[in-house]
């Protein structure tokens, strides 16, 4: 079986990190040797420029934000994804290109044009070979992540924001529906969990038990 | 008089210290508000990139450093050099885009044509209005920054890497001389001031003292 490069992506609060234990334990299930990695991916240069993005003291603007966003991927790719695809082993990424269209795009503005000419200069045809995406409505995104109460301005600036993070992660699995797999994460964790693990077995052409 | 962005840059022994205080005293005579700045540009991103890049655990490949070396730059662009401009203040930068397309391009070997992806995402059409190339032989460049000895397989391969540099940093002078002064830094100090401060000169409209 060839190797397999999967992402799983989604707004936040669409339930990422619990669908991740999910996969993992179908990977164990079917006996699947498997890479568990994350943006930026855990090599040394990608830890250094996540910590520059995170220090508010360094004020890195939107567009060298970007870049610093592919020359971590670009280290991921590099160091990590290919390698273990290399080795025969698949890889799932929480997060990985999808998410830079969506929030530094969508969500913050730089044009889907450039980031498609980085997305080239970095990887090349390289694209994942199934992309998850978990989708779960703006209020229950909002809910999930703490903004419960009644929307000040700010917050209704983040649901602007999280509006425009979340079509364009619909439109881009809308243009490509072959790579994406939408599910629906407004559901019972089970009825969530079963629908990843459709998606899973029908990828690597399992019977579903 | 509207400001200029002006560069200098060239190989390592060619002389760049020595005469960006050339440069610095010939706009003190000439009475032009004037900000001297270097890549990586003194913004805290810039140094932080920085230092990653200067520290060896971290690894950074080279298609990542390229992506770094240009996040730098945008910062460096955003918040330096353009404001710089819009107050009517000349800019003079210790090395910029040329370098990358001459030490990462020419000496490591990404490809010219990546490096103009870069500059153009990064800059748009945003070039010098001039840029000062110090050019001396290899021989000169590394008797100056200490090979002097018998080269041995190590020392080889860097003759090759500068020679490479030079290369590419006397291809692009050549192709765009309106925008590029070449200055022999292979004579006495006295002639290279001179040299500079005739382009300087030349190029502001000042007639010669």
């Amino acid at each position: 079986m060839k190797p397999s490069f999967i992402t799983l992506d989604g707004i936040d609060g669409a339930g990422k990190s619990t669908n991740l234990a999910v996969i993992r334990s179908w990977f164990e299930r079917r006996g699947l040797p498997v890479l568990f990695t994350r943006e930026p991916g855990g090599t040394p240069v990608g830890e250094a420029l996540r910590e520059i993005l995170l220090n508010p003291a360094t004020k890195a603007g939107l567009r060298t934000e970007t870049l610093m966003m592919f020359a971590a991927r670009q280290q991921h790719i590099e160091d990590v994804i290919r390698p273990a695809l290399a080795d025969g082993v698949h890889v799932v990424s929480d997060r990985f290109t999808d998410a830079t269209f969506a929030y530094q795009g969508g969500g913050r503005g730089v044009p889907l044009a450039d980031i498609e000419v980085l997305e080239q200069w970095v990887q090349g045809g390289f694209r994942p070979d199934l992309t998850i995406l978990l989708d779960v409505p703006l209020e229950v995104s909002m809910q999930r992540i703490g903004q419960t109460r009644e929307k000040d301005r700010f917050e209704q600036e983040q649901a602007g924001f999280f509006t425009r993070v979340r079509e364009v992660y619909l439109q881009r699995a809308a243009a490509a529906p072959q790579r994406y797999a939408v599910v629906d994460g407004n559901r019972p964790l089970k009825a969530v969990r079963d629908g990843i693990e459709k998606v899973l077995d029908g990828y690597f052409g399992f019977v579903q038990d």
